[in-house]
């Protein structure tokens, strides 16, 4: 039996869950006579009839399929899977640390926490009422009640004990202790609420409505477990069992940088040919979202010496170096020659659309992951999906790295370049045969923020299909916030 | 067809679905020789055949049923949906506020916001490559390349616009500006990438790589709508179309208080008979996972004239004061009393299991929301979850205000007091066979810190439901963090 998909909060998943998230898990149905003609190699694929096809629409014009890239060198070519693995395999494991229990929430307890204490502390009421010795009030009935003289009153929070015997009750109040002699609390509603003498009209078997010290939490028990996720009621309980503050895996510390020759600050009107920096806003909330602490660091500085400074701060100062746009300007770049002088980074055309320019180092006397993700808006965001989330939950210590996903009906023909692998922005919705629809806000060939924005998904179209025809079933990864 | 489940992200689902979260939606299996006899108005839930059965588990001691409770007045027993209703409609909308973008992150716009700019602001290069015209480059085959003198080269970022004439090509870099009398961009991989002359081996049809000026967002047009939640695609837009801030609904501001005369403060060793507030740590968590900014205001002070400057100063600066345990003493009660001085509380016996003394009321000059829960732990996180999230979310103007619940397959029996809604905290797992198991983690009757943290869901059984037995269906609510 699985653990219930949980947001990715650590309780259920493996590690490595992502292999799933891009294979497209899809009947094959036969081959109709419209079906397309499959190029050797490529998947084609075509609705299933089982499934509910949605209303035509017009297709729209798909991505041109990519010739091979014949003039990269073959060792730079890489498929998106090795490319996150080597990542994966680099991110460190920040060193846990110690916070004041509400700012823990949301992360992952990094000790074993035992309790000092017994929960409760002490035998007391687990409701109003009265408490009697079970033997007493064991033959009550509505038309045969019976009585019990009232020696007094007891509220939570008093200290002294009293005691009981036989014939007696004390009225208790929720969480009073229980005065010695008494084995049972006869709910207040299952009396006359007497207060010089009380008439039972029912009595609890021994033990009832009595809360037992250790009951919850015996001393040297376990109380949060290393690798729990932090929530209101792990720290309900760290609290009970007095703990202000409790190791924990930290948030990465992520800067966010991009690079362009072309890129202004939000605050600036850009001049022809010149584009507002996007990307260092987008991906410091991506990352923010992810569970990591994001500094927006803008945009690099031209000047060679100012550079390299802005890069070696930021590797003192990160878990993580995040820089979009790396790539942007092509051939001879500033940005490349300064991360190279700090050290290995692998450069790489990943197939993968849109997007294929990624590369990763780690650089720095420290070793820092620096990830490298285009700079175009559309393409950072899948970048950042794809490379830097799992990363982020990875360094969080989260075993769901990556999203959940779903099969849904392509509402509208999809096509895809052989041997990448296509990421669309789209909206996906159940249909009300069960299942869901999903349809392309673009088609991902161009930097459409506003169609990107109406997205509530990644399609992802594996690197063997080259269509997928209206009604065929698609892989989708639902993006929700804090998801 | 409806919106895709978003986590309540407000995309999806209609305001008041709350409705369905306390429906048991389950097949009645036919009675069988050995299922329990249902008591009049009563229903028992048995297992389905066709569901999956666990392994056989012993049977707990559930909960004893309570008798009526008569002692109760009439007009004080409430049912969950008529509390509930209560306080939706009379929390505060709090006013729109200006926030930095990244700040606005998970909130929702509140404002209409449209671009001045067109996006992208120029026609440009969709990828690396070279900018040419359609007609010179479409007769192109890898066998027969059309061969374009190189006028030059353009970045991004480069501001004079060039122009090129019949036989000619721009070599262009992503994002560049497109020259004058070129209509296409030849993908770099398509040619020999000549610097002096190229040789093309496939042509584009017209318009193919080009991003055209206010292809995405045209000025004057709709950029982020009012009621969109923000996320980084939104904030990617919002840059792009040069805001810096954003008008948004604003994180409800919630004082956290708790009341006993038991509570001792988390730092403090608690003497007999004393409890450590664990509360207004749980409960403020609880509320900041929900979406609040919540100010733990802790313990009460007991002295009349503090506790009444106390609340009067929360209610001045909170948009909703939460306050555990106010009836946690029963009878006479000093937070009671100083409530009362402010303004019209309803206590109420809601009926509901654990906790059913709740209370509300809207107290002081600006009538600002006060719900009063449980002071047990347990209870007071239900009390949360039933009434204070679905408050929270819709000050935050969040469409989707509860948790989606699933059917369960139950474990092991489940008894339920007769008309009391019944919430137990859960472990709910996926069942190799397919839907779901739950079983509780305690009986509800006690104070199971522990046993609480280690549950993921909350199990409800609806008030005309008195037992569940072993394979029956059962409501769950998942409870996950952020979702």
């Amino acid at each position: 039996m699985s653990g219930l998909d949980d947001g990715g909060n650590g309780t259920g998943g493996a590690y490595g869950g992502y292999r799933d998230t891009a294979q497209v898990d899809m009947p094959m149905a036969p081959p109709r006579a419209s079906a397309p003609v499959a190029m050797p190699g490529a998947r084609v694929v075509t609705p299933s009839p089982s499934r509910p096809v949605p209303t035509p629409r017009t297709v729209v014009d798909g991505p041109i399929p990519l010739p091979a890239t014949e003039s990269v060198p073959l060792d730079r070519i890489c498929t998106v899977e090795r490319h996150l693995d080597e990542i994966l395999a680099a991110v460190p494991q920040p060193h846990p640390i110690e916070l004041a229990v509400l700012d823990a929430q949301g992360l992952l307890c990094a000790e074993e926490v035992t309790s000092q204490r017994a929960l409760p502390a002490f035998d007391q009421a687990a409701l109003d009422g009265y408490a009697a010795r079970a033997e007493d009030v064991e033959a009550a009935l509505p038309q045969a009640p019976v009585e019990l003289a009232v020696v007094g009153e007891s509220v939570a929070g008093a200290g002294a004990p009293s005691s009981i015997g036989p014939g007696l009750a004390l009225k208790v109040a929720a969480g009073a202790m229980l005065p010695t002699g008494a084995d049972v609390v006869v709910p207040a509603v299952w009396t006359d609420q007497g207060t010089v003498r009380v008439a039972v009209h029912a009595g609890p078997p021994a033990g009832g409505y009595v809360r037992r010290a250790g009951d919850d939490v015996a001393p040297g028990d376990p109380a949060v477990q290393v690798g729990t996720p932090i929530g209101p009621a792990q720290i309900s309980l760290l609290a009970a069992v007095g703990r202000e503050r409790v190791l924990v895996r930290p948030r990465p510390r992520i800067a966010v940088l991009c690079a362009g020759t072309e890129l202004v600050d939000v605050g600036t009107v850009p001049a022809p040919g010149q584009v507002v920096d996007v990307n260092s806003y987008a991906l410091a909330a991506a990352a923010r979202d992810a569970g990591a602490e994001a500094y927006r660091s803008g945009i690099l500085p031209s000047d060679p010496r100012r550079l390299r400074e802005v890069l070696e701060s930021q590797l003192l100062r990160s878990d993580l170096v995040l820089i979009a746009g790396t790539f942007a300007s092509g051939g001879f770049d500033l940005v490349q020659e300064a991360l190279a002088e700090l050290g290995d980074m692998r450069t790489r055309q990943v197939t993968m659309h849109p997007g294929p320019a990624q590369a990763f180092g780690r650089l720095g006397r420290d070793e820092i992951p620096v990830i490298c993700i285009p700079g175009e808006p559309v393409a950072a965001l899948v970048a950042f999906e794809v490379f830097v989330r799992p990363a982020i939950r990875l360094m969080l210590g989260k075993r769901q790295l990556f999203r959940r996903t779903v099969q849904a009906v392509a509402g509208q023909q999809l096509v895809s370049p052989l041997g990448y692998r296509q990421y669309l922005h789209g909206t996906v919705m159940r249909h009300p045969d069960g299942g869901y629809v999903v349809e392309p806000v673009g088609d991902g060939t161009e930097a459409l923020l506003a169609r990107m924005a109406r997205a509530n998904c990644l399609i992802v179209v594996d690197e063997d299909v080259t269509e997928v025809a209206e009604g065929g079933l698609v892989t989708v990864m639902p993006l929700l916030l804090g998801g």
